[in-house]
């Protein structure tokens, strides 16, 4: 592009770049049985839930910050891959694999931007304040509702058991009791149904 | 499900609902020559770019509000489906389908949420706020960068010509003087290559 400054530039670039991501397929499906989900689907679904569910975030949250954490949280993946939440030896190697994406993708922006945009990515992966934990939350609740509506077909296809799902709820529960305990009630009505093995 | 309090099973309800936004194909590209992009998609892209670019608004925006206004502004598509820009006979009747959609797909949250919900979409489509000509920037410029990394296949497709498209570009200049700058550029530059004819 010609006469355009540099910081726009940079910008557009990034905003071009994580086009990509639309690409990243994840093991969840669409309701109704439909096709696998992707990462921006994903990102979208999770950032308008946070927006609507956050009178049940268990501490006072920045939704603002919330919702941006949603939106960019799997960016690293254009290069990474989705690594599936119970695929161990995928697992094992995730860190390495999105540290170096994180590095190459937001060094298109510019300098702040990239700081910025970091800081939130890390606040989400350390999950430690009110807005990463209430990010998280809504990171395993989305997937939740929708392998809820098709029967727990997704568990089904990978041989996932009641133990390591409950596992994850764990994360859900630092964010917000509440959606903890509507997690648990459609978990346990799955397990009722035999969707989910114990 | 079961034991759940009325509010919360509505705003799942909702939740689960606009997974069918991912469903709404546009005539818009993915990067790369890629398929057709998704509503869900494009909203998702919107926002991040609407928090990255908020410097080149032309008034002081609440990002937060923005930043829900894209991603909620197609969901009335999910009934209505995607009209696309330059449809003159589809626009035609795009109003009275997207109301009705509307007051169907809200009227599942809680009522104070519809209310809340209603009043952003109509914010935008009412174009008269600062967020609501800055979200209008972003709709714009999405596609923009996206048929401009595709060498402007989408215009050529659809016979657009240079004329209709600078049309549409005024709303980018309601919300950003800066932003229809480096349209102009952009449209100039695929006039230039033969992209879209003038």
């Amino acid at each position: 592009m010609i006469n355009m400054d540099e910081r726009i530039k940079q910008q557009l670039d990034f905003c071009l770049e994580i086009d990509k991501e639309k690409n990243i397929f994840r093991q969840t499906h669409l309701s109704g049985h439909g096709r696998n989900e992707n990462d921006a689907e994903h990102a979208w679904h999770m950032s308008i839930m946070a927006y609507l569910l956050r009178e049940y975030s268990n501490e006072k949250i920045d939704i603002a910050r919330v919702m941006l954490m949603c939106l960019i949280h799997d960016i690293v993946e254009i290069d990474a891959g989705d690594t599936y939440a119970y695929d161990e030896e995928g697992l094992k190697t995730q860190k390495a694999r999105e540290d170096a994406a994180k590095e190459r993708i937001f060094s298109i922006l510019p300098d702040d931007q990239k700081s910025e945009l970091i800081a939130v990515f890390d606040e989400f992966e350390e999950n430690l304040t009110p807005e990463a934990k209430y990010a998280h939350a809504m990171d395993n609740l989305q997937p939740l509702i929708l392998n809820n509506s098709n029967g727990g077909s997704d568990w089904r296809e990978h041989g996932v058991s009641a133990h390591t799902v409950y596992g994850r709820q764990g994360k859900t529960r630092l964010g917000s009791e509440k959606l903890y305990e509507v997690s648990d009630q459609i978990l346990k009505e799955n397990i009722r149904k035999g969707n989910l093995p114990e």
